[in-house]
């Protein structure tokens, strides 16, 4: 089963857009998981006990993980081998924000889909679609490339004005706005990308972008730009995305197409469950 | 120390430009590797006690490890132990291509340079200065971040023409020549990221840029508005990058400020000890 189906058909059973982030920093653990063998997996294993039947998706970041080394990857398979027996249906979505050439890309295949067992992998960019193909080619898989990033300093070279002929071929619809189309064929970059990736990346279905909760306005453009496509919306909870003007700006025709992550505001908590639970209701709500 | 004085040392003591890409990809290597208990890390052994006199750095790619798991990460990190403790005067570059929102680098801080004990790494510029502001706080470590990239597909985005105003203050010097200036202060994508970082992302004196062999008109270009800071330069050996066109074009002011790297026409030849030496007389031969 495609990645695109296994998500589609968890969101309508679970009636969830929701991705719960395992960023399970070891130093933020509570106490009571810290002093265990395994205190990241020991962790992550409380939580998706917690949360299961109100995500769609789960979306450890390798980045905690590695911060542990060798030990730290292990329980990240641990976690994702908890997850795939568990809850089969439940999606893994590997947070890594990965990208090299393609050769060297193969590595990276290998460590998210063979060992780790996941269903889509976060990429970046810039290396352009060529490099990416060993991604790209994983038909069963995801491929979630950054577009519009949450954080406050993306528009650095995000937001940069660049003429689209150079890549690909850009059309930025009426919805987008005037202000994009000064000097005729003038946009930004991250419209290029969405751009590109919706009409040259694509071919095998299995392409989604990543654009941050923080930026609503960017999500409509990205949202004209990439038809029905599917968004992972990161920036929700800790970092101050609105969440009502998120749905306005990214829901597509079917009132789906996105996934909002929250991450540290739900699973260092008090009460995971309830987070996880008042936070899909509130997306629902908007939803219908 | 910091990251430019010790490579400044070795390249000095050890008269050699060459850094040797420790891409052991698990499947390529020899029969008599494969069947040990740790073999990428006896393989890289073997190619360090051959070369460590030739070299100024050894760069590892992460993504060779990981698709090996935990065990691949702990032979990396074996990996880096070895050079640390037999070589300490060699600089150990980690090839991972990171680069996540502020929060999340800090994972990949520890991973690098408190775990595998890394002197630098390699980031993609996408999320911008302020997210990579952890990278870039290790004043002691390198950040060698993604400019233009050796790939035959790296132009999708590096090369989208863009309006420099957005991007910093971008000044392309007369040596880059009239062809990039159409439009007045149109530029390309990686002529703003080679500027950005060259005048605003070095306050610490620690950051290089990835720039390919297989680009020499790329890298002279780049090399002209980025001063004299160091370039790590991939795409020699097997990716078919032009040694002579790569010297003329990358070589800074005091003839250094490349670092030559080269990994599977090195670490796979019948002799890697003549393969590092030949390229290493090589490239001092053009140099001199």
């Amino acid at each position: 089963m495609t990645f695109a189906l296994k998500l589609d058909a968890i969101i309508t059973k679970h009636n969830s857009l929701l991705c719960v982030g395992l960023d399970s920093n070891i130093e933020k653990l509570p106490q009571e998981f810290k002093t265990q063998e395994h205190p990241q997996f020991a962790f992550n294993k409380y939580i998706i006990d917690q949360t299961h039947d109100l995500v769609c998706a789960y979306k450890p970041n390798s980045a905690f993980y590695e911060a542990c080394g060798a030990n730290g990857v292990a329980e990240l398979k641990m976690t994702c081998d908890y997850i795939r027996e568990n809850h089969p249906e439940i999606a893994i979505v590997l947070d890594a924000k990965r990208g090299d050439i393609g050769n060297t890309n193969e590595g990276y295949v290998k460590f998210a889909f063979s060992y780790l067992g996941a269903d889509a992998i976060t990429l970046h960019p810039y290396l352009g679609k060529e490099a990416l193909q060993p991604f790209l080619d994983q038909t069963e898989k995801g491929c979630i490339i950054l577009c519009k990033t949450s954080n406050p300093g993306s528009g650095e070279f995000q937001n940069i004005r660049c003429h689209s002929r150079e890549g690909g071929n850009l059309e930025i619809p009426d919805r987008v706005g005037d202000d994009k189309r000064e000097s005729g064929d003038v946009t930004k970059l991250y419209h290029t990308v969405a751009s590109n990736i919706a009409k040259n990346w694509n071919t095998n279905g299995n392409c989604m972008l990543v654009v941050g909760a923080t930026y609503p306005k960017e999500l409509a453009e990205i949202r004209a730009i990439a038809g029905d496509m599917t968004f992972l919306v990161p920036g929700i909870g800790a970092q101050g995305g609105d969440l009502k003007a998120t749905l306005v700006a990214g829901l597509n025709s079917a009132k789906k197409g996105i996934i909002i992550n929250a991450g540290r505001s739900i699973i260092f908590s008090e009460n995971p469950k309830e987070e996880a639970e008042k936070l899909r209701d509130e997306i629902n709500e908007f939803r219908s």
